[in-house]
């Protein structure tokens, strides 16, 4: 034995892999160039992993670090106590702020990790125009992150209100050293060389990408129980997947972790019907047992067994709102699906699955998009709204197939895996 | 005895006592008004006291409060592991944000709290240019702030990295407590009515402001130990105390404590000597026992026992640094300065004495000054600058004389107490 003092095993080991996860965000995720500022947004519970990701970006060479922190009680209490007039207010002072920092050429990480239940037991009405209201606020700050402007990135952290929603019978230390561990090997992060193990993750989508960009299909087609479903794409559609070079000319990974490819839809080619393959959590409320039928891309009936006042209140948001702006394939056995949980989190649920985003396309999936408008790209097919929401349609019961320009079919996927 | 849970008598009581701090910031402080955002700085550590005010001001109708939280552990990895480049960067686009919030109507609370030693051990060159830089980036949003355009308060919250550096010899738990007892007391929260205690000293506070604008003197003469210094005061200068109307027709109290009556000082005409009487703990740097030597309002000769080197950058700043843009009367009978604390932080030091500030005017202490700018208040005696800082020049040893228009003079304070 020795008379050394140690943590508690866990708290050790957590605490090691805190300083990988920061050293994958700013050097694998975030790729942070010298004297580059970096603007975070995280929950207040995040602090311990803000202060290793920030010391590492300051390592890296960064001018400053500001971090946004936000806190949930807070959050909840302006539903409790405010005036009801309060709710259309947003402060579009501090997102304009945020939009020039970006045109400045800061870059952008986003530490996700709220209660998917927080705002569960509040009135709908309010949370959607407080959701609108801040919609509109960032549209700027979100756009130049949706163009790839500046090198930007999404981790999680593991924060006890979360870790209780999804394990709640555990005790909370438990409840999130469990969430950590299925963060840590959902990121990559338990092998010895993570840096190196994205590389090569990395390559794997590129080479996936590479190949549907070849093909040039006009259409996917998804058939499975409750689904038969036509994504026409959008003309001159990109695939992308895993790293990208931002309109700044660093090559970053957006989102940790990722396993998805991904393009453009045309806005007005979907046709058919489809049914979710998890539950959707949305802003505070889980929306499960999607059913939607597209008429010429626009979803023209809408039903869900859960969530369903939130889902059309999403719908309502704007036009954009009912059509497609993202479709994305990913194979059932990507270790976010294989860890069998639902995080309740897009960032993890997305890459669980193949899926559909209702609403923003992003202008980078679309080939010489650079220098088009909103109304140019839209001539093209990709589509406009103040909303992005990916919900999950990919299963082991689901297939894809690939339809060429001119009317054949190849197949893509068998039984939610790669032909 | 009865069975019932109870926190340990501190927490309960500290607790109990947050809340008051929380309502006569919002009511009396703040004066929030119904509909207004309101957007708050805070040390990571002030959350709990965060949380209070934030629910009171949505109970007073606020539609949004947004709270910047900052966190001296990120602050100091900055100092240790940034590029030596990066310390002319500052967040000008979060000022600049922050700036459009007010013009947009949002009042200001800032909580203090910060470690006076924080960046004691950092190269002074380097904290200089991180000052300079933030000032610089601050300069609108700050400029609002002086030229009162919206309600705005500043208030205390005991971090335990101040209450040590405080109370060095106490474990930190007694440490937090002691100093909190002390906001708690300075502040003038512990009567039975403590909205009701301010609505009295605040009445004080303006009789003898108006005293002396009826008096209207010329200049204000310091003599004691170590000090013969003439004030010229500014053509037109206005004295004010506690509360004041902000342009957005809202009554609020800016500091919580405030124990001064303050004026604007005319910048060319300051002549003789002044040794500070209390330590100015400036940004991480205790200056102590400052004596400077005026010459047509502008410092030609400074030193200090400690920190002379801080406070040689601190007067390099610009022009306007070496001259006054604000002389304050406090009696020495102060309740900050009865408790004897040197709190290393000026809302409270300053309050504990007779003081004088480096840099920047209030516009709001000049009559007549709505629609002038710079230029036209500078014509009246009205120093402009980057920096505003108050030092201490207050004692039971120190006489002070009104001298009127016409060159007699009045006794005003005779060993530190009114006459
Ligand atoms: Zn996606
Ligand atoms: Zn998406
Ligand atoms: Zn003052
Ligand atoms: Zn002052």
């Amino acid at each position: 034995m020795d008379g050394h003092l140690q943590l508690p095993p866990d708290a050790a080991r957590i605490d090691a892999m805190l300083d990988r996860l920061g050293e994958v965000t700013v050097r694998t995720g975030l790729n942070l160039a010298e004297n580059q500022e970096l603007v975070i947004t995280a929950p207040l519970d995040a602090v311990p992993l803000v202060r290793r990701i920030t010391e590492h970006a300051y390592r890296a060479g960064a001018s400053l670090v500001t971090t946004f922190f936000t806190d949930e009680v807070t959050r909840l209490a302006r539903f409790q106590h405010a005036p009801d007039a309060a709710f259309d207010t947003a402060a579009t002072w501090l997102a304009d702020g945020v939009a020039n920092a970006f045109r400045g050429g800061a870059a952008r990480l986003a530490i996700t990790g709220e209660d998917p239940a927080l705002l569960a037991g509040q009135d709908p009405d309010r949370v959607a125009r407080a959701n609108r209201a801040n919609a509109r606020a960032n549209q700027a700050a979100l756009g130049l992150i949706t163009n790839f402007a500046v090198n930007w990135n999404i981790v999680a952290c593991a924060t006890p209100s979360w870790a209780r929603t999804l394990f709640p019978n555990d005790p909370e230390p438990v409840a999130v050293a469990r969430l950590w561990d299925a963060i840590f090997a959902a990121s990559r992060l338990d092998g010895p060389d993570p840096v190196a193990a994205w590389r090569e993750h990395d390559q794997a989508l590129h080479a996936r990408a590479a190949l549907l960009n070849h093909a040039n299909f006009g259409a996917l087609h998804f058939r499975g129980p409750g689904t038969d479903l036509t994504v026409g794409l959008a003309e001159g559609h990109a695939w992308l997947g895993g790293s990208g070079v931002a309109a700044n000319g660093i090559t970053c990974i957006p989102n940790i972790p990722t396993e998805e490819v991904f393009t453009t839809p045309h806005k007005d080619r979907v046709e058919g019907h489809v049914r979710s393959s998890k539950p959707l959590s949305y802003q505070g409320t889980l929306i499960d047992g999607i059913e939607v039928r597209f008429e010429a891309g626009r979803i023209v009936d809408a039903h869900a067994n859960r969530g369903e006042a939130v889902l059309e209140r999403v719908l309502g948001t704007d036009d954009g709102a009912r059509r497609l702006g993202e479709v994305a394939l990913v194979p059932h056995s990507s270790p976010i699906s294989r860890s069998g949980l639902l995080f309740q989190n897009t960032l993890f649920d997305e890459n669980a699955a193949s899926h559909i985003a209702l609403g923003q396309a992003y202008a980078t999936c679309m080939h010489g998009s650079k220098g088009l408008d909103a109304a140019a790209l839209g001539a093209r097919g990709a589509n406009s709204s103040l909303i992005h929401i990916d919900w999950m349609i990919g299963s082991g019961e689901i297939d894809v197939d690939g339809i060429t320009q001119g009317g054949e079919r190849q197949p893509l996927m068998r039984a939610g895996e790669w032909c």
